[in-house]
C-alpha cells in the first residue's frame, strides 16, 4: 500500500460501527441551522419527531403510549427508566450476557436500587426458564430488564419469550433496544414491553445527542416523585413536553434537526421492514465475504443479529489488532474493537448509511490488509491466497 | 409589514438567546462529518479540546487541574458535580436569586443530598455576609454553590467575594458559569473556585450536546465511589479519559467537532478578553438602543451582565408578548421569553456570533414591531414616534 502523505482525503471513511455511524449527507446538512430551543418552529419539529417515533414503533397515544426524548447518550435513557420508573421499594432483575447488561447492573448499584442478575455466557441468549424460576420464588422483583441486541457480541436476545414470562408474573418489562430499534421490527404487544429505550444515532441513522424512551403515559406520570435525579427524571421530562412542547433543559437542537431528516429518510426507504432488509443484506454480504477469507463469526447464525458481528482474531502470527485497524482506517474503513471477555474479537457494524456494496469493499480491504500483515488464515487443502498488496 | 408567503427565507433568523445561540457557519460545517467515537483521530480532537479548555480557563494540568467533558445539557454537569463531589455526609449551601439557583436546590432534593438555601431577591446579588454568618454557625456545610451569571435576570453574582468567604471557612466552592464562561474573564484562583461548570453552546459558541466541568484532578479522583449515578459519575468519566482518551458512553461526536472549530475561532478572535469586549459592545448597543425606545432594563447597570438582559414588558395596552415575539421572528430576530417570578419580562441575549450591528438591527425591528402593536412607550414631553410600519 502506498504511504499516503498527510493531506485530507476527498471523502470521509465509512464507519462499520454500532454508532455513532455513517449518516446520509442530508442528515448532516440538516445541522447547518441554529434553532432556538424555545422557538415555535423548533418545537413543532420536536412534536413531529415524537409523533413519528410512535408511528415507527407501531404505537399510538390513543392506546396510551408516549415517547420521551432525553438529552445524553443511550445509557442515560436506561438509567432514567431505572431512576424514574422503579419505585423506592422496587427490585430489578437484569438478564445479562454482555457489557450492556453489566452496565445496567452497575447503574442500579450506583443508584442504590435493589436488583439481582441472571447471567448467561456471552454467546448464550437470555434464559426465559431461569427467569421464570426466579420470578416464581422472588415476589420482590418488580421489573425485568433485558438487552435486545447485546452489542458486545451482536447476539439477539429472545425478548418475546422473556416478555411473556414477565407478563405472566405481572412484572414490568424494560427493554434496552439501543442498537436494534428501527433496524428490525419490534412488536411491543407480542413482547409485552412496558418501557423501551433507544438512541438517535443507531438504526434510525441520526447523529448522537439524545435518546428516547417509549412507555405508557399513565404509568410514566404515576412515577412522578420517584426519580433519584432531576436530569434523568422521565416523568418531569414528559410533563415538560406536556406543558409547552419543550425540553426542560437545553436540547441538542442540531441533533434533533438531523433526526427529523433521518426519520424522513427512513420513511422514504420504506420504513423499518425495508431498512431491516438492507441491514440483513449487509450482514449476509459481510458474513459470506469473511467466510471466503477464512474468518468465521464468533456467534452461530441462530443467535446472530444483522446489527453488528464479532469475529475472533485470525489465528495467524502476523495479526495485531492495532495495525489491522490502522491500515483499514488508512483505506477508508473504520471498524470497531471487540468487547467480549471470553474471546479476542473485533466487531463490524452493518447499520447506518451502508449498503451491501460497501460491505463488499470492506471485505476486500480486510483481505488485502490481512495479506499485508501475513495474517490471512490458511484453509486446509488450499494454497495461500495471492493478494495484490 | 408584508404578509410573507410560506416559503423558506434566504437566511436563518438570528438568535438573541442565552443558548443554543447563533454560531458561525464554519462551526456548523464542522458537523458535516461522521466521526467514529473509538477512532484515534476523533480522540485526538477530544484531547485537544480538553487541553484548549484548560488554556482558555487559565488552568494547567501541572497545577493539578482537569476538565471533564460530559454528555448532556449544562444542568447535567451541575448535577454531576453534586452527585460525584459531595460526599455521603456532605451538605451544600445554595446561593439562589433566580431559576438556576432554584434548579440546583431541586436537584439536591431529588438526589437526597443535604442542603440549605440562602436566597436574595431576583434583582439582588448573592450576599457574602449572609454566607459568612451561615458558615460560621453550620459546620456541616461542606460545599458552597453559586450561579455566576443568573440567566433568569442577567444578574452577575459576586463570585470573588463568595469564594473568599468559602475559602476562609475551608468549604469547597462550586460555580455554575454556564452562561458566563468564555464570555468574560474568570480568575479561578482569585475566586477560590474548586469546581466550575459550563456548556458547549454558550459563550464558547459551540452547539449543544455536552457540558464540561473544571476541577482538581486529585479531588475528582478521590470522589470515586460517591456518585449516585453512573451516567453522571465525573470521577468515572475522568478515569475513562485517562484509560483510553474516550468518553465512557457514546459522545455527541458532531457537537464535539463543532466545538473544536469554535475554540479555534475563539483564539482567532483574540481569546476571552476580545470576546468579552464584543459581547460588552453588543450589550451596550442594545441598552442604548432600547433606552432610546423608552425601554429600560430590569436590572441596574451595576449588577447587569453583558450576557443577557431582561426588559420589563412595555406599559402599553397594545403589548402582548406572543404577538411581539412572533412579529420579531417574522423579521428574522428570535428573542427569549422572561423567567422572572417578580416581573413580566422578555430577555435578549447578546452572546453568540452576534455583533453590535446585529443589535442595532434588532433594536430597529423592536421599534417597528412595538409601533405596529401600538405598544411604544410614550416618553413625557415627546410626540409619539413615527415609524414606517
Amino acid at each position: 500500500m502506498d504511504p499516503t502523505p498527510q493531506i485530507a482525503r476527498a471523502r470521509d471513511p465509512l464507519l462499520f460501527t454500532p454508532g455513532p455511524l455513517t449518516t446520509s449527507a442530508a442528515v448532516k446538512q440538516a445541522m447547518l441551522h441554529d434553532a432556538g430551543s424555545w422557538h415555535f418552529e423548533f418545537n413543532a419539529r420536536v412534536a413531529w419527531i415524537r409523533e413519528e417515533l410512535l408511528r415507527v414503533a407501531g404505537l399510538s397515544r390513543a392506546a396510551g403510549w408516549e415517547v420521551v426524548l432525553l438529552q445524553g447518550s443511550g445509557t442515560y435513557g436506561v438509567e432514567a427508566v431505572f431512576a424514574t420508573c422503579v419505585p423506592p421499594q422496587g427490585k430489578v432483575v437484569v438478564l445479562a450476557n454482555g457489557a450492556y447488561g453489566e452496565r445496567a447492573v452497575q447503574m442500579l448499584r450506583q443508584a442504590g436500587i435493589a436488583h439481582t442478575v441472571l447471567r448467561t455466557p456471552e454467546d448464550q441468549p437470555n434464559d426465559p426458564a431461569a427467569l421464570e424460576a426466579l420470578l416464581a420464588r422472588d415476589p420482590a422483583v418488580t421489573h425485568v430488564f433485558a438487552v435486545h441486541c447485546e452489542t458486545t457480541s451482536g447476539l439477539l436476545n429472545p425478548i418475546a419469550e422473556v416478555g411473556r414470562v414477565a407478563r405472566r408474573y405481572e412484572r414490568e418489562f424494560i427493554v434496552d433496544a439501543m442498537s436494534s430499534f428501527g433496524g428490525m421490527p419490534i412488536d411491543f404487544a407480542a413482547c409485552g414491553i412496558d418501557y423501551l429505550i433507544s438512541s438517535a444515532n443507531k438504526c434510525l441513522e441520526g447523529v448522537p445527542g439524545f435518546c428516547f424512551v417509549f412507555g405508557r403515559r399513565d404509568r410514566l406520570l404515576a412515577c412522578a416523585g420517584h426519580a433519584r435525579s432531576l436530569s434523568l427524571d422521565l416523568a418531569a421530562q414528559l410533563r415538560g413536553f406536556d406543558k409547552n412542547g419543550q425540553f426542560r433543559f437545553t436540547p441538542p437542537t442540531h441533533a434533533l434537526l438531523a433526526f427529523a431528516r433521518a426519520l424522513e429518510e427512513l420513511e422514504q426507504e420504506g420504513g423499518v421492514p425495508a431498512r431491516a432488509a438492507r441491514y440483513r443484506r449487509n450482514h449476509e454480504t459481510l458474513r459470506a465475504g469473511m467466510e471466503a477469507l477464512g474468518l468465521r463469526a464468533y456467534l452461530p447464525p441462530a443467535v446472530q443479529s444483522h446489527i453488528i458481528t464479532a469475529f475472533p482474531f485470525p489465528a495467524a502470527p502476523g495479526f495485531a489488532f492495532g495495525r489491522f485497524y490502522r491500515r483499514l482506517s488508512d483505506r477508508g474503513f473504520i471498524i470497531y474493537p471487540g468487547k467480549l471477555t471470553q474471546a479476542d474479537t473485533f466487531r463490524i457494524g452493518t447499520i447506518g448509511r451502508l449498503f451491501p456494496a460497501d460491505l463488499e469493499q470492506l471485505v476486500h480491504a480486510i483481505g488485502q490488509t490481512l495479506a499485508e500483515l501475513g495474517a490471512l488464515p490458511v484453509r486446509a487443502g488450499e494454497p495461500p491466497q495471492a493478494v495484490n498488496a
